[in-house]
């Protein structure tokens, strides 16, 4: 038999509901492989294998039941510690689940530990190495289940994405990365800095764990991306609003996804940024800083000492600026997500990069959100998925961006393009 | 000498300025006032006269130094308990402020207490009595805030609005309300319920104040709205979506507000509700509970039976529609506040009831938000002026509707048209 920790959740929860394989048996084989190479990469920054196997035992039936899933360290846990990734918070027990842990599970799923966060989610990294080589970054800020996914940990994590961070990792770790349209999971008990980009997302490594987990928690209709769709979709091609910043081996894999897509009867047309999308993220940084400045004033004004040199500095540049520039960029954001559905009337997505390249060596800095900043603040879904791999070994993604609650159409996009790459 | 509760949070802040009071003789009649008062009141859930000394005397510098601040208690307080109104988290000690909080304190406020909500801002209600008769509701969901406001416990407080948790309490109790635009205030460390409508304002006993604590808490230029305008405002009147729900006197107030803006110069024209304001509002229950649904996942799933017969019954309700119904909720209101935009083109602001009429008899129930919730999906700033007393002798209020960021204006406006009234 599988290592039952190589299952997909998809695939584990036909097992367990066909009486094939136990919610205990599962969790005792992500617990072992956590074991064995969490001293190397470091996904968790708290995982009690005794509470671990408590909350499988007592896993609620569902469409979830009894699948492990990962907890990024910025969303409360009523039964475990959570630090927000800061020193300001260590030890910080919530009394509750933030909103889409309670939704887990209420869907059966099991929380098996907190992993690592990026300070705040912001730009300070954790101790997380990239499993594919932990000489490099994993990406951030949702680290800690990028590479517990990667690593077989478990097989469903929740990540949060104000710029970057969860597609980006996801695609340094070479896992599915998703960030539904904003909105769609209520983030109370979430440590919330930017209110206007913040998103609760998953990491996976499958497009049908994606559709299953978001399915049990949200309620709503996800279709099997295995499904065949009625006609190829239609892509829009574009490298955003800093192609330059684009390794040669993602323009490359960028190209080769586009003529896959072509072979296999897409459209896929290049199109120039409508002006208003580069404009909008010209502003994401005043938009991301301050609202966060906002958001983190109490650290800022009661535990200045414990927030990094990295934080503080974007935390002082951004009390620089009067409200009105904050006003400014909600502005731009809003004109740039009516540009947008403009753009894109009449295709599926947006076919673009998940990163500059592979995950950066080194880890002190996470790599950059160039490729993710503008989709995130236009609201819609974004997805990523493993494409090959780098110059390094190391693992590529290629993105699709779609319009604002289109979600179960844009993963169903999502695997018909894996299918064509594959094919 | 005045008794320094008596005096504004404008007039206080001079006085602190000049010398001429200190910021403990201030606490000192505060507390006084409070102790006489809240037997028959009870506006706050949380009253340390100790600890409020205390935080007087480590009033920091700012335009609000020294100034006593009520904070309802779905705000987050570091050093004071933050229940949320519910049994399930009695006892909660929150290890940070709230982002309002920590901007309260950073420009010289003072946290005197924490005053009392309805259960997580929703409908069932706690202890508060309207102060000019306890055997009245002083409206809610920001009971205790409008309550010690009105009653010269404090100069200014915190409530949040969701429907008309600001605007109708205030009203009720014969002071100030004013929710600023949507996103004015940071959210971080509040109970947020409905993330598309939770909005967190003030309450205060005059317009000046609202200007100075807002300015002092945003950063923003807020003019002193004693200044002469450069002309008369221009406003349409409207009863909103359901005009049957208006008492007489309240129809009768709106006519006679309007008179006395025409007499003094301003153009006032009735206009019909654009459609999609209408049928905004009809969605309104949607968005709200079915967000609230998800936002209390974590209570729901873990303490229903701490949870009230109301909330649960709305809860139940929100949670037989599919997650559908919310995206139409959601589509809905963003086209009302682009048709908003078009209505207003041109004017400063809607003239419109605060409330249906006085505040109920009875502590069981806080009155209802109809002429409040469509106001606040819009997302522009909404403030209440008291204008004189209805049939039982209870506090009126009159409402103006701004365009979205157009805060500090509205202010303005609406002391020109105070001062028309009082005229």
């Amino acid at each position: 038999m599988t290592d039952p920790s190589r299952l997909t959740a998809t695939e584990a929860a036909r097992a367990i509901a066909a009486g094939r394989l136990s919610t205990s048996e599962l969790m005792e084989a992500c617990l072992a492989r956590a074991a064995a190479r969490e001293p190397a990469v470091r996904a968790f920054i708290h995982l009690d294998p005794g509470q671990a196997r408590r909350n499988a035992a007592r896993a609620r039936p569902g469409p979830l039941s009894g699948i492990p899933v990962g907890v990024k360290d910025v969303l409360d846990t009523a039964d475990m510690p959570t630090a927000y990734g800061s020193p300001i918070w260590a030890g910080h027990r919530p009394r509750g689940d933030a909103a889409a842990v309670a939704a887990a599970r209420a869907a059966g799923g099991v929380v098996m530990g907190k992993t690592v966060t990026t300070e705040f989610a912001t730009r300070h990294p954790g101790a997380t190495a990239n499993p594919h080589n932990v000489a490099h970054t994993p990406g951030g800020s949702s680290s800690g289940s990028a590479a517990a996914v990667a690593d077989f940990m478990l097989p469903i994590a929740f990540g949060t994405q104000t710029a970057g961070s969860i597609v980006r990792p996801a695609a340094y770790c070479g896992v599915v990365g998703f960030k539904p349209s904003y909105g769609t999971f209520h983030r109370g008990g979430m440590k919330v800095c930017s209110e206007s980009l913040d998103t609760i997302g998953l990491m996976a490594r499958s497009l049908a764990d994606c559709a299953l987990a978001m399915g049990a928690m949200t309620g709503r209709d996800y279709p099997d991306p295995e499904a065949k769709r009625d006609r190829p979709p239609r892509l829009l091609l574009s490298l955003g609003q800093a192609p330059e910043a684009a390794a040669p081996e993602t323009v490359a894999l960028l190209h080769r996804a586009a003529d896959a897509a072509r072979k296999a009867g897409a459209e896929v047309v290049e199109a120039p940024l409508p002006a208003a999308l580069a404009e909008a993220a010209e502003l994401h940084p005043y938009l991301m800083n301050m609202e966060t400045r906002q958001g983190l004033a109490w650290e800022y004004a009661e535990a200045r000492a414990q927030i990094s040199p990295v934080l503080l500095d974007r935390l002082d540049w951004a009390g620089g600026f009067p409200p009105a520039k904050l006003g400014e960029a909600r502005r731009a954001a809003m004109a740039a997500r009516a540009a947008f559905l403009d753009w894109t009337a009449g295709f599926d997505a947006v076919l673009t990069p998940s990163a500059p390249g592979e995950a950066p060596q080194g880890l002190g800095h996470t790599g950059e959100a160039t490729f993710n900043l503008l989709w995130t603040l236009l609201y819609g879904p974004n997805v990523t998925i493993p494409a090959g791999t780098g110059p390094a070994g190391l693992p590529l993604g290629v993105q699709l961006v779609g319009r604002i609650a289109k979600d179960p159409a844009l993963i169903a996009t999502a695997r018909w393009l894996q299918a064509a790459l594959d094919g």
